[in-house]
């Protein structure tokens, strides 16, 4: 860490503020003193150093972090890749790439279960289904909530795919007790009191990063569960909120190869929310591939009783199979197994 | 409402997709029939519609929305300025003027009640301070909580000041029986289900805006709490997450004006997380002011053992007092009372 | 300048690189040794420096400025206002507030004399119009160019307002000799030849900022036009692009007060372009003017012939009146003249 | 186009508009009477209608357009790939991939042949290397001017690699005639001066989106120089700006299929400046490959004699070779050649 103290910062007042911060953590202090500037260099473990307390100090001018201020989520200390267990026998992570798909929202049995046949048999490895659905409007439709984890477990039954869905609140928990991986959305990436409480159980942890959050603030939100005591965490990147309005968001392909780096922990693409445009999944998917990433999440939706809808970002059962194709491809040619 | 359907779609597709919006709303549908392009025009009341449905349909290449999403929260609908009651017998909005002051956290009975009494010296007129502490990482303090909440209460006792604090979680709402306005955070704006729980409640919400949320965004989650008959709402402008990086966020002073002409909700502004440094709390105060808020919500922080602390963005009570003399000068200047 | 070398880094290389930077500027470099991390402290003159230069080298991990990298711009170095003198007799800076208020494009003279007769009633300190329009559309409206200017010209003589217009290209210079205030516009922020030129002249210069610059960067490239030996440089905030899509840009409002406390030059503040709303106008311009600016640039539209047309952004002269009537009482209540 | 009214207008204002806009372009005018809201749907060419004029005038709320403002550059009117050719016997575009691959700037002439020889090795199609330089500091090495011009011919005369170089002013264009690819940098993307004069020239253009630029904008500014004659245009994604800051910029990697479909020009992708970090060039070439692009454009340094540099942006010589092996690799599994 390094501070850069104020002009006229009294050598007294650099005593008193080392001091202090080394009551804060066990770092070594020193100082390189120039004639309009003077710098603090603090070397050791300073994790456990809030820089928001350090710069609130009337000595500092700005604090530079040189180490990452995640420990669990870090490669540097975990130098293996994370492999998660998802419903006993499969898993996320590794050599294994991971396709989880799925409609939006779990809107009837009839389409669940229709749903995750087609996905299953164009070879996904996860279903993924909405119950508890955040909707910037009161107005809209909120999702089925218990009624649809009761479908998503019979999708289950039938064609063996673990299932993946959304939690919103704390209050739900128990809902969720047999789903397979608890997804946690982009917008409560900083609802930390959730965060806190899934780290206390034990299910693998599908966490989205926010609209509006840096590639660190993922990690810090992920660590978040790791300290309490859960690794099983796989990193999901979205898009982020952007200028550009001809996608819903902008995909931040940099993120999948950084986090893959940064940290051991595995990473999966959402091109379907990302983008909001069914023709990018497929291209999308393939760069994410490459990019680097360990597996894609991606919206399938099926509704023959409405033949007229096919969803401007939910692929039709028929365009899952073709994009699968691509995907298997580009899979296999990165050395991997779908 | 307009949407514009794809090339190629039939008459026979026309009539299906009309049928079918008809049975969500009542509207009337026109149509105007292009050589490349149809367009039909949907008049009526249209918020029952939900425009992500709408969009989905496969006729359907783009909507856009003619009237707002929100009712309750519109001026249109409720031209005259809400004034919500606080503590029995205080008012935030109309000709009143509010200034929200207090510690980022609350720390110790002492601080507390020292900068409670250094605000209401300086004219402020609630106080703020926080018992339990969003923040990024798990290894950073993370508030007093429940001991947090009974010392606010003492600092009331003590100065007659209502409280305004911060609620991170519904499982916590219990312990904020008796606060007078609790805090929804910019991280948990779009936390639907405690914003859900608030509007069945009747006591005043403080709404902050979302780093990455639009002003519209902001008004729906104000719908959600007033949906659920919690009309007491006051929204918060409290800086935008943008590429600039010489203050923490970006003030949206514009979103002053526009929330005020859109919305019969009180405004108010926070200068100190907007940007994270002291000495742009004044000027941005007054101009909060002048472009017609209604208030402002303001970090002054007091650490008379730790002589070395003032705050990036904490004022000391010193500085508050100097710049509470330029606020009433404002407010005054404005024709409001303070 | 703090420099961070990256793990591993030997005794002779980082000997290697502290001669290497001596050879670059005369600073002084003290090292901190820990046991991840080397951190180099530079003092002396660093703006020599090529930060990215340094970045390059392969010892280093990242680089910190300490210091601003603008020098004739720096209010460290000039503490005193700067104030501009525009066409002979006029000030922009100090205790006079500026009102700079015309057409977005001149269109034909009677239009431009008309406006300009309003606006001078109304207040107004100086006259703009576009005569080279940048647009986004080879297909739009390009202005009237040299005849553009020659209406400018006829506008001033009817009227005694100086002018103020923008240039495009540097091959357009010689067109621009009695044009009073030359404005840079927002896309040609970083047209680095045309600043360079710009800095051999001795008139004012309207400097705009970038839809997606920071403030450092407006500032450089003002350091640009003063490294020339052209010191009369105005500073204009205009809104920066972000995700908000209520108004065509964000105001940057914060960008007002920092850019006064960081540099000495004038700042004005354009609400017109900023919002791209007509009824915005009003409140912005007073939170500009309390927030510190030294001016206005101001839309307005006059189009007999075509009764249906105001402007989105453009106000009327009727319009500017009232504008303008609060101005007056605004600049008033700052201890400055209008 | 659509046009949404204010409310309140008259039959006799909406009958005036129409006169309006039917003398701005041939279209059919039709009216959606509602009881809040009136809709006016244009059909016919709608290209030559400014839309910001539309907008001004005070009877409309809001404008839409249904087709895109953009013909030689759409892919509607033109559904043939456009390969550009190249130095007689190259082309850019169709099933070639082109690899442009060079220093960031001209320094010396043992540098730029060094480089050269090495990246041919390696497989480059042509050669880049700045002899104009923008830098944000006037302070910073501007580049070697006529003089890398000079030295670019000579690498090119060794290696016959063509050579890229980016333009920054019109004003120097005469030395550019034997520049195979003249590029028109990120900053240089709205200079419209400049684009114009590029249209009137026959050579390719390799056209850098903008920092904060949409990707229509960036259509746009290719329609200016196609408008003006010149249809060798070539479309690169180089990142844009957005609030993360891990990386430089945001790779945008969605603009690649984007661009492909709307338009029928090569598009290229600069993976060294979008982020700003020399490992990631390797999986955001790949990414860019499979995702659709017609070529690269990297950076790759030499600087024998200070063994320390290695640009934190530039691949070394070596570097490039283990780079080019991956993008062989994904070259051929796209189906294209090298």
């Amino acid at each position: 860490m390094v501070v850069i103290l104020k002009q006229g910062v009294t050598k007294t007042q650099i005593e008193e503020f080392t001091n202090w911060i080394q009551q804060q953590a066990e770092v070594q202090v020193s100082a390189v003193y120039g004639a309009q500037t003077t710098i603090l260099g603090l070397v050791g473990d300073t994790s456990a150093i809030d820089i928001d307390l350090v710069s609130s100090k009337d000595v500092v001018e700005t604090v530079k972090r040189v180490q990452e201020p995640y420990k669990n989520a870090n490669r540097k200390f975990h130098p293996d890749d994370t492999v998660v267990t998802v419903a006993g026998d499969r898993t996320i992570g590794g050599t294994q790439f991971s396709v989880i798909a799925g409609p939006c929202s779990v809107e009837s049995e009839e389409q669940i279960i229709e749903v995750a046949r087609r996905v299953k048999a164009a070879g996904a490895t996860a279903l993924r289904g909405g119950a508890f659905k955040p909707r910037t409007s009161p107005y809209s439709f909120q999702g089925l909530k218990a009624e649809g984890l009761d479908l998503l477990r019979r999708a289950r039954q039938v064609t063996g795919l673990p299932i993946v869905t959304e939690i919103m609140s704390l209050a739900h928990l128990d809902l969720f007790a047999d789903v397979d991986v608890i997804q946690v959305g982009a917008r409560n990436m900083q609802n930390f009191e959730l965060l806190k409480e899934l780290g206390h159980c034990d299910k693998p942890i599908l966490l989205k990063r926010g609209l509006a959050n840096t590639i660190e603030e993922l990690l810090m939100s992920a660590e978040y569960i790791m300290a309490g005591g859960n690794h099983n965490v796989i990193l999901c990147e979205r898009g982020i909120r952007t200028f550009e309005s001809y996608t819903r968001n902008t995909l931040d392909i940099s993120a999948v190869p950084i986090l893959k780096r940064v940290s051991h922990l595995p990473v999966v693409v959402d091109p379907s929310h990302a983008t909001g445009i069914t023709w990018l999944v497929e291209p999308l998917s393939k760069a994410a591939i490459v990019a680097g990433a360990d597996g894609l999440i991606i919206e399938v939706h099926n509704d023959p009783g409405h033949a007229l809808s096919d969803g401007a970002q939910s692929l039709t059962p028929d365009q899952f199979d073709g994009v699968m194709g691509e995907i298997g491809r580009t899979v296999d040619f990165c050395g991997k197994t779908l």
